[in-house]
């Protein structure tokens, strides 16, 4: 095919130079070059809907207009861009802004904590406050967790690739059932069970650590009734609650944190990706302040002061003043929802399941391979799009949350055009 | 005193809302706004020399003006700022660029890795390929190494406080003793005695990690000949040598990699900080080819495709194309080192011992609470200067790269004034 | 109360000189003189009747005549008391004994090894193996598990006071719910989920370890089908199957393995306690052929060559050569199992549950403390009987397997009678 | 040859039926019968005379009469066999005696503990009870020791080949250099310099284990200067001294406890192998009354209560009255450090070393493969001995303590011989 042979000599220089862990260059072998909103062209001039985000790093779209200003702005000044965690203006108002608008409004006590700017970088340092505080080391996550690829997050981490990447055993932690993990059987009852009986062999934990929607492992959205159950637990055994809002965070599933429609508060939360609104490297940790036990430097980091990612930051929080984002958002999620069912039905080859909330949705197929061949048919046709799930098995739907619904429709007709191209195989 | 107070209320919005764990805003209390070069400005309108370079992330010093230009130029042409390691254009020139300048020249055949744009990351890729090439867990780091703060980095580091911070007993690593660690012993006698010993206790390592010049463990340089003996032991028993450059590197020592004049080529090469050029996140990881074994996305993370970084970086590169900025560091380095001498000699009450070399240099003082004192007088004095070292006993130099002798000079003054201030107490 | 004051005197010596971690002579504060089949007596002249058989290492009852004769007849010729694993004569007769009277029958291809005289040995022996065939590291073992109290073995058990006493994290080992562990749900769906679920977080373990009936956990039998299908999952991952028949093995349920009526062959079977015939310290582990991949001396241990054990253990072979022993102890059972239930509907007060099978059964009491109080009772009525279960609440019967039916009935009358007084108070 | 197939025949039982894991039956291929003081006789009729003593459990020789009569006499009294940790005649009896004949003399104030009757398991209690009651984990071991096959004491074992046999990383140990492991530099040196360097890598452990002379790791005798030394910094930094004596304790090098000449006062003393008298399975552990801080059963076992071996042992402490005892082993311990420096002297070709001190002797030869040669052409002429040392280079002379001097001089000729013939190859 003449497309496989350009882009190859297209690929070389990456084929060649670069190691041979990469992996989205080979799934999408083409050259990027711009982006805007929910678009991307190569440097073929080709244009790509993304349905993708960068993982959950884009809700904003791709370069914002007025991000872009105030970035260009403060460059043009000779703002600060590396700044450890000196104090800095742009961290101030980061500060100050993100408690007026996020933390006063949710009526949420948290300190804010800059731990490196990375997903597994948040959740390392919520690890290690949740043992400092409660002087207890195992950790509870559940099937199907991802949590970052530092030996510390893949401990928690449920990928057994991921896992054994590690090359060494991977302790302190204890994996329970996510939510209906095994069909028809309660996996609070079996946590309760194995928390309360002294001869479980599962230690009091120092903390449980979730994602309410897992994103790398399947799009499993978590039930409101069983995030509320699993504070409970946290509350009656005096554990910590972590919820790494990593990748579900910053408004992908409606709200800004997703777990505010359980009505559940956890004690440390883990912010990345979107955080950064531009996508500039960036991470917070919110700790509630009595577990803000910290010694000053007891963890540390070079880039915990992404000055222009704090810029960036700083505007996105705009979005989140009133609730027009948030409606938006679940306007565009219920749009897609309804076209995933659609989508299910009118294609029962796929033994389709939907998954996820809000803008965060997949669809399972049940079949070996055939998740993996229609992301590869969507980006011949214009559309990024990529599977997840512990067999790949999930196509994925991470569209910017700013997409309107001509992009989405547009991308979801792409989509179509793809699974028929590929269940026709 | 007026200005605490003032500092006080300066500082309340860090005290308030962000976590304990902060640490450099307390030792420098000012809100930082504007940098260029090597000189950093308050929202006072005060001026700081910096000799501390975002410890060695500012090698070009602030906001080079052609980086400045080539990021504002990409902003405006809607560059992709985000990609995770998809294949855009900034990542193909700095490829090819990284390959032309740096890897051909010193005859290096290394692949490169985006391990997520943190020190810590690229270590702990490193760590985790050492173990799977060679099929063994234990790793030999030195005293007073620092690796980073996540839990694989933080179990070859040596500091007691960082690793206490783990939260849980950190694993597969073995302390040896750098280069001249015990008076009068051999710690090469040391580690080989271990290895060849059966019955040591120690297992043959995956790998051996160092730092060629210790940063925060007091700047230990180690002499050429420990290098070239512990390259010997690891050909000898077949384990992999790792350098870690993140802070060393990056010219910071008077060549682009640190450990070019002991001539010997380690089999993984870390580098962070300075890579990015003008101190965005960004790290990258270099690995012999033939120890490339990878699968794709064994590491990953969402970050490792920091484009705007990528532009900076590869302007970085051109530095390096001629010999000039090599030697225009090693005369300044000279400068630098006499004059650490000339204090020493001057203020006996120091106790001061001469550490380091190339422009990372420091003065290791021999009296308790001292040199931090001196860097706090400094500060007060327009200079930014911090201690390292287990004890915080050394006064550290880490100008940027960039600086010119009267900034040099002006610094030192700087540091004189401070040291009679601080032992005339 | 004149016995109290007395027994306290009694214990001056072990109360002054033995330490803190002494736990039978405080329940029993009394000096043991004698014994013989089911009955000991204390220096006061004081019988009991024995429910409690060395915790099961006394299967044969007390100084069996016939073993007291060959112990005494190999002392007086000079046998060799101690040999390491040295060939000697004793071991050669028992290593044929066992070969031809258990292993030949029931058509089992097992190696036989001596791993150290305890059953702590022999199960770290079982894990080891089972690692090193198998070239994995975890082990999956069951809520409630008691295994033993070196680390190793303490990894694998469930009893959270015996963990913590570890000093260090256990790793390496996933707990499971064991049989109906949590009521109304399949433990082995949750099993299989975990392991289908290549994004579980449980790695594909070396073993899976279990007792049949657990002892020290609360006398918890596995049901035959829960038994046969752990053997199947095992088959089907090629995981070795491992039975920790220390306590239960040798006679204790009714059949010589506890395992046989489930009709499963496990890979390793570990044997301790009764083995030893009189009470000596001894241990063995039977391995599959197949699995028998040892390096000469890959585990070993000064004591492995306990003669005067394998004397009497060669001996109470001679039981097993017809199935008349295994009869009697049924009938015995039965007889029991009835008793229990008598006295659990007699007395409702206790909310009691019969447990277990064979001569290995409890009663589960439903009021905290008062298992141990009936205990303390029977004491002083002159019968032996202890607790077991996480929280002590199972009055567990251990009898001689050799005890007579009026031993039996003597014994449980004393029983109510301590039943009585305790619900008296 | 002859010998050799009849050999063959005579084990074929061990080879068949027995575990591949089996050792000395393949070293000594015979099947030994009887034994009496320092000698014993296999099934052919064969006479030998051991310089074993089971690896240093027959200090007191084969079936002393007097414990012989002792053993027969409880046996036909019906004496309690198995006890676990209840109180009985025989226990009570051997905590007294212990007290009065060897700890009040030596004015030491320990607690006897019963840990399970291996040397394994006091080790796995000592570390148990120096974690808890320092609340550290790591411990500090030394090169070439050996303390045990169980995972707690192999975690401080120096054997790679033991340590690999574990199947599992070994944590929470650090392995310092023995005494004077690295020619010419001082282990003392190193041993302060990790433990006062903050930056050292090596955490304040919770104790210091060591055996005074090395039994499996080569007959390395620690000096008395260093053993102070180690016990000064233990006590300057509050860490525990744990010394495994279970091999060089019970008279071996002199001295009761082996470190009685030094001058120091461990904190935990392990005590197996001879602490039996006539070689059956005993253990015990000895704490300061300080450090006695079990909870009841925090650590346990079946067999804490070998009556039969506390009968044997009780005998054994009347040896230890007087002085006599230990001054009768200096005069064959000093008869033998000459004949051991006479035959290095005599046979240059062995490149002698001698090794060890009291009756734990050993000659390093420094060619491969000879020593066990050595140890092959001595059984062929009826001398029990053999190897240690990481490369099984040190052949090693553990004599009963009771043998006379003809017995030690008739041994020595056979080496000889065995020398003579197996240079001569």
């Amino acid at each position: 095919m003449t497309t496989a042979v350009l882009s190859d000599k297209k690929m070389k220089t990456f084929e060649e130079i670069e190691s041979a862990v990469r992996s989205y260059s080979r799934g999408w072998p083409t050259v990027f070059e711009k982006a805007k909103g929910y678009k991307m062209w190569d440097t073929d001039g080709n244009e790509y809907i993304d349905f993708f985000a960068g993982a959950g790093t884009l809700n904003y779209g791709h370069n914002d207009d007025t991000m872009q200003e105030k970035m260009i702005e403060y460059i043009k000044n000779d703002g600060i861009i590396h700044s450890l965690d000196m104090g800095t203006t742009p961290r101030k108002e980061f500060l100050e802004r993100y408690k007026e608008v996020i933390l006063e409004p949710r009526n949420l006590d948290y300190k804010i904590m800059f731990p490196g700017p990375t997903g597994t970088n948040t959740v390392e340092s919520a690890l290690k406050i949740a043992r400092k505080v409660t002087g207890r080391d195992t950790v509870i996550s559940f099937t199907n967790a991802f949590h970052g690829m530092t030996i510390g997050s893949l401990s928690v981490t449920g990928n057994s690739f991921k896992r054994h990447g590690a090359g060494v055993p991977l302790h302190h932690s204890v994996s329970m059932p996510f939510d209906d993990y095994v069909d028809g059987q309660s996996s609070i009852a079996y946590l309760e069970r194995f928390l309360e009986d002294s001869g479980s062999g599962v230690a009091l934990p120092a903390a449980i650590i979730l994602e309410t929607v897992q994103g790398e492992g399947g799009i499993n959205a978590a039930s409101m009734e069983w995030l509320k159950e699993i504070e409970n637990i946290c509350r009656r055994w005096d554990i910590l609650l972590i919820v790494d809002d990593v990748q579900a965070g910053n408004g992908r599933t409606g709200t800004y944190f997703s777990f505010e429609p359980a009505g559940i508060k956890p004690d440390v939360v883990c912010l990345s990706k979107s955080i950064g609104g531009v996508g500039l490297p960036m991470a917070i940790t919110l700790i509630k302040s009595e577990y803000d036990q910290w010694g000053p430097g007891e963890h540390n980091g070079t880039f915990r002061g992404n000055n222009l990612a704090f810029i960036a930051a700083t505007e996105a929080l705009n979005r989140w003043e009133t609730d027009d984002f948030a409606k938006e958002i679940q306007e565009k999620a219920d749009f897609l929802s309804d076209s995933v069912k659609e989508i299910i039905n009118k294609y029962p080859e796929l033994n389709g399941t939907a998954r996820g909330r809000g803008l965060m949705q997949g669809i399972a197929i049940d079949k070996e391979g055939l998740a993996s061949e229609i992301c590869a048919e969507a980006f011949n046709r214009g559309l990024i799009v990529e599977t997840s799930g512990p067999s790949d098995e999930v196509v994925k739907f991470l569209p910017p949350l700013v997409i309107d619904k001509d992009g989405l429709a547009k991308g979801l007709e792409i989509l179509e055009e793809s699974i028929k191209a590929a269940t026709a195989k």
